[in-house]
């Protein structure tokens, strides 16, 4: 609740036309529906500008379930990140037009038309095997409304893959690189585009590659300037805030 | 180069304008200058938007004062960053209205008026010691024309200074948030604005601090959607992507 | 054996109230009953006011079942930590009134009342992944009988969660936090509470959460005072400690 | 401000015995002292019950002889941690009756007589060489009026030092246990008393001992319940914890 | 080869009783058993005074029981470590008198009687859970023709059941110290026997323990002297050197 | 495209032999093939002098399926490295006269005769363990022609098996060395050759071996001269870069 | 004290030959003597064999003079280790008859003659730069009436060094290995000796080294039976070991 | 010494030409020369075709000039590697002809001249703060007659700098490519060469570089095939190897 909201209630109790106890209750209410084992945050989208993303990892199906259930009685579109097939059989009891990809380990109830930004946001991808990790990107930047376009295995083994691209690539207002091993694409790509570039590790990889942090510490070192990092495979965090900066 | 100018290029080969020699030294020539011992990228204002940053460390005094001296000779404003005061001495001899900023490390030579943007960035740091790298942060934006709003000590042992700024911090377009030690101030704000997070890890702490990586892990990890971290201690880098997304 | 006891015993000894040998064998006989793999510690709860806990993982389903046979000949209430479901199966057999919590992993064998102490110990969770480890927290404090208040998925993130219950959390004699990622809680929570805070880090996340390495750094480096960490998921290390505090 | 704090303030607006302006000022003002370079938190005192520590290390000696002056002005006695000779020699100006502490690396300003509890505090150091650390914690809950009794170079390299004081160590309402290297002293501690123990590894050692990881890990892992640790060296969050609890 | 053994086989050259091809046939043969995908170093025994040693782990089930069948044609007792069931099923089909611990997972082949030496071996573990390293020293130890002595679960959470056997635990020539978790116990054993003491860290534990890591940095920076540490998990190593000691 | 090509394709666009659609085209269209999920590099040969390899870890049977279907429309020999039996399944169903290595986990399809270097590369590993990582080696020498000589199970705790080979080994003009644990082998093959010394880090080993840390860091500090390192497990790295060395 | 000192001291209670006061005295008295911020433990010798040895890093030359005061007042010759100039100034003051070893870093006190062993120590060293580790354990081995032989420079590099020597090398009771960078000699030497290797970690090295962990985890991971390890640089836990052993 | 050595020692042994102590003088004499503090390995040359190196670094001024003395009566060309200015002053004094390059830290002395390859080897840095270890490896190589060329301050922040030297670079026989922060030069370099690319990780960097960690991870799990690396700052390393290959 920001300044303006909270002069209001000042004034409502000042005029009375509030007493006290229903102040406080009000403050309360509106924030987020306890289901016990979890404290829904409907208070996010005003203060974020986003609706409460769903993490499954770590949460029992028939959790993920109930919390998918309360939320389908509001008109978000919803998502459901690093889902598994498990968890997914039991959303889709509840929630019969839930939709799954494997790849991306997304699940989603579309409750809304997807509105395309005029501007788009650029996924690249270094290889093949980092494509699950990409499609999480790209999903979530999708039904957040965001207009995306991918470009997947051009990494720097065969780096005149991304340069043949590259032209194309600038256009992005955007960009999200994805990379694993040791993640030397966002180091490329941000040498030559003047927009901002995510960079997200993978754990694609062996050895030395330590799940990620080969990749992970090679972006942070990276001497392109533009380039950000979100976790190892947090294909989310990326799309999400990718998003957020096509939508400025 | 992007496209069009190969096209034009192409074109002006074909109609013969061009003989082969002088397009293949276009081609070479305007792309950067060798200095022997370092090779400026004249090229880089064009591929992405903003003139060259000199990284002193790691430099001789002379080298960087050899860079500013050619540098100079150009129009753009001048930016050197871990800059010891030995490396200003140097610089000073050849550029006398080099400026030095001793809390930022920062050698900068002004050769245009700043043009403040009308959106503005928004820099928070978390302690007094995170101070340096905030600045840091602060001098680059400005540099590069942004306008830069400070709110310093407002870390999470005492987060009500924090929410005492709340709604003015929200104003911003974007957010660079300075923390060491735990690192805990980006997921705070990441919490409760609807704008880009760019978090910056500090070295300050000690022990399990590990010169910074308990910052960075904690902001890599941070449950708050819409973050993203640069290298510990990076300013500069925070600083220059700030500025990016603040001119989109 | 503190002092006083020693006293007793050697004048005993010098008044020929007890040989010698008696004497030797007095000092061995009450300290712990070997079961030849484990030497159960009987003598702990005059040591440390606390009976042994049983630690299952790494021990075998039959080793853990002998051990509650033998500790179920006498009257204290009995708790087994990190059992499977497997463990539990065996223990059922020999101890057909043991009760297995699923959730916290914990075998319990009530052969006392539980009374309340009158102070209270308050157990934050800050995700729903992170209930595992807070639930055995709040089991360890109960069966050592203290009053526990439990406060779930109030994390960073959405932190106004955490503010709607403060006032009440703030009247425990002791706090238990439970966080993932990147831990902040304890930070935010250390930093508006006068009681002790113990922080328990989980290895809830992924990447660069490190199994809950990010969270412990974190806590550990925590800027505020007054707060204390136990080892990662070591939800029985940080229950047995506030239950410990809490009756002092 | 607590919720009784907010509903006085509610009262007085409705009442308009209180405008809203004035409210609103009430809010901002006896929250932090803004010294531009740092904002001294006042408000923690009626939050957490203690008032602000100044953590020296990264701030310039001038920084800190300015926050005391300010700190001067109010009635609690002082602390600085963490302070060099050349910080202390720029509070001194300042503030004459300033004393240092050089083992300790503490500055400190009485202002009020210290009051000693009638429970106390054990704190125990296995070698000479943590010392330093040891006397930190131990001024750390003397300036904040907790009684304490110092137990040093007891380690387990020759325990009967230790057992020799356990009779006398177990009165102690809580104890600091200060170890480097292998970090094993609370472990036998942890395994012999009835109290709650705050483990400090040291930095002390060399080559394996990581600059005091070994200790922390050691620590954190220790078998013994009722034990638990802050960061590497943290003596003043140790002896802060320590008089929390000795305050109960 | 020792020395003389090159001074005969000279001489012999020399009178031409050996002829220069038989004389490096002579040198090449006896060394090893070439089995294709593994060398059999016949000449360990000359060489250390002990026979090859079977590690099983990496190795498929077909090759251990092929290495043993060579083995078996020799007098030697045959040891394999680190051998699972199904290892030791295909090692049963060609050997049938294999003997299978699986406790300590090793497979043994007695082909001479164990004749223990007069000065035997102390082994000692910290827990339950640290028993198959224990025995796998044990059994190491005890087919090298030592006398070992056990004593089990008596590490520093209860550390008075270490102090009850003391007194004998002191009548070792050499003693084994297998320990998981902060690894404590060698610290207090190296700190009262005037025996060379063997640490073996072990995998027990979790969060902190990172399998073995801290109960072998623990080891490695132990206060006591007279400690030295091998591998975690390593009993084979412990059993082989402490018996190597035992022989002295 | 090496500048000859460059300056042939200018000379045509100048000459209007080629207009420039087509050049641009001309330089898109023969380096890769775009099969949607992955971007065949079919330039590589020209530019590096080598096909393609497929690391098959991290993609689906299905893809390496499609993109072995592919490539054997082309003439070279494919090979597929850290192949799953699941994906051979799939690439057998396509292509019937594809080959695996169970040991060395690898795909091959022989599509040309193996020529035979005069010189050959000698494959040394330490032990039996380190087979399948110095298969995968040695097969990828021989797919690319090379004449390859195995020496296994020839590491340093029976040295002389590696001297009685020694003389045989120096006639490489390149060696391999594989080895896990320690990994000292190539620091002993490095003092005594003349040649190169690619060394392999294997991840066979446990507790402080670290799945090959401890191997690579040793390979990586060679006190012997001459040897370089590649990743741990990477068996095809080294036999490709050992063909790359062996072809000068 | 062991058992039998124990009963000798209850039968001298039971025949009243002691009062119980006088017992409790002596019991305490004999164990250690107090110097405030040292604890001399003048028990380790009836306990383990062997003297308290000065470990002078972390203590002040003051402390250290102090305590070599204290000891010199009895008996035994004095080992100081780790020792600056700087104390040595200090020690010099009080006990001119001290001798300080620039290389070793010792402190040493001469009060009796040393009496060689008919056994010997051999100490290698890898190279140069490990001698003042190797020192460090000849000294500790020397004070405590070793006979030890020397052979530096003699690591992997040019392993001949080593054979050479080697028939000789074979004739000691116990050997330590001194190495730093990858650390293999150890390895070297243990597969062909029989008798116990003490290994040593040294710091020597650069990159990847890492300050000795290459080494130490080389050493720890070694295939060659009969190695133990101790910390990094630490030579005198080396000595004090074979000592211990050549004394058995 | 090779097999036909050995067999020409044999036959004079058998021929009496030589007598046996004789031979065993020759085996051993010709090794190495004993320097007390130091064996200078003679022998090197006739096994590896290369002299000894001397690294400084850990050695005393004095005993480096001790070495270069010796050396300087035989016939090879010296170098010394990581030599401070200091150990160049001792040098000075006993070889007065020797040369100090103070960027690249080495000590020559001339006593042949080069003689310079027909192939040459191409050494590129990424950065100008690279130039240090770029130029040991340079001088290395120069010093064993390698032809050199140099391309500096190339990296992938303006790749552009690369791609214009890239076809006169594909001309050398084996690259090294030198580079810090996240050392993505060698993968680029990799995948457009057909020659060995031996990777050069330096220290250079902050923060998250981890001196030289991220730069050595990215090297090793480069995508980029033809790829080995050596360890962080290693130029000497590099420069050696490369002259081999160079030689081949």
């Amino acid at each position: 609740m920001n300044e303006d909201g909270l002069r209001k209630l000042l004034e409502a109790v000042r005029n009375k036309e509030t007493n006290i106890d229903e102040a406080l209750q009000n403050l309360k209410d509106f924030e987020y529906k306890d289901l016990n084992f979890a404290k829904i945050d409907n208070h996010r989208t005003i203060r974020t500008g986003y609706p409460e993303v769903i993490f499954c990892q770590g949460k029992t199906p028939k959790q993920v379930a109930e919390i998918i259930k309360y939320m389908d009685s509001q008109s978000h579109n919803i998502l459901g990140s690093r889902a598994t097939p498990e968890t997914f059989e039991e959303v889709k009891k509840i929630c019969p037009n839930a939709e799954y990809n494997e790849l991306a380990r997304t699940i989603i109830v579309r409750k809304q038309e997807y509105i395309k930004t005029k501007t788009h946001i650029a996924i690249l991808s270094a290889g093949t095997s980092d494509m699950p990790v990409a499609e999480e990107a790209a999903i979530t930047a999708e039904i957040f409304n965001n207009d995306v376009k991918r470009y997947y295995d051009i990494g720097v083994a065969g780096i005149h893959r991304f340069y043949n691209h590259m032209s194309d690539i600038r256009k992005a207002k955007v960009l999200v690189v994805v990379a694993g091993m040791e993640g030397a694409l966002p180091s490329i790509v941000g040498g030559v585009v003047d927009k901002p570039v995510i960079a997200v590790p993978t754990s694609v990889g062996y050895g030395a590659a330590f799940h990620g942090v080969a990749a992970l510490l090679g972006m942070l070192t990276s001497c392109a300037s533009g380039v950000s990092v979100v976790n190892i495979d947090n294909g989310f965090g990326a799309g999400y805030l990718a998003g957020m900066i096509n939508n400025l």
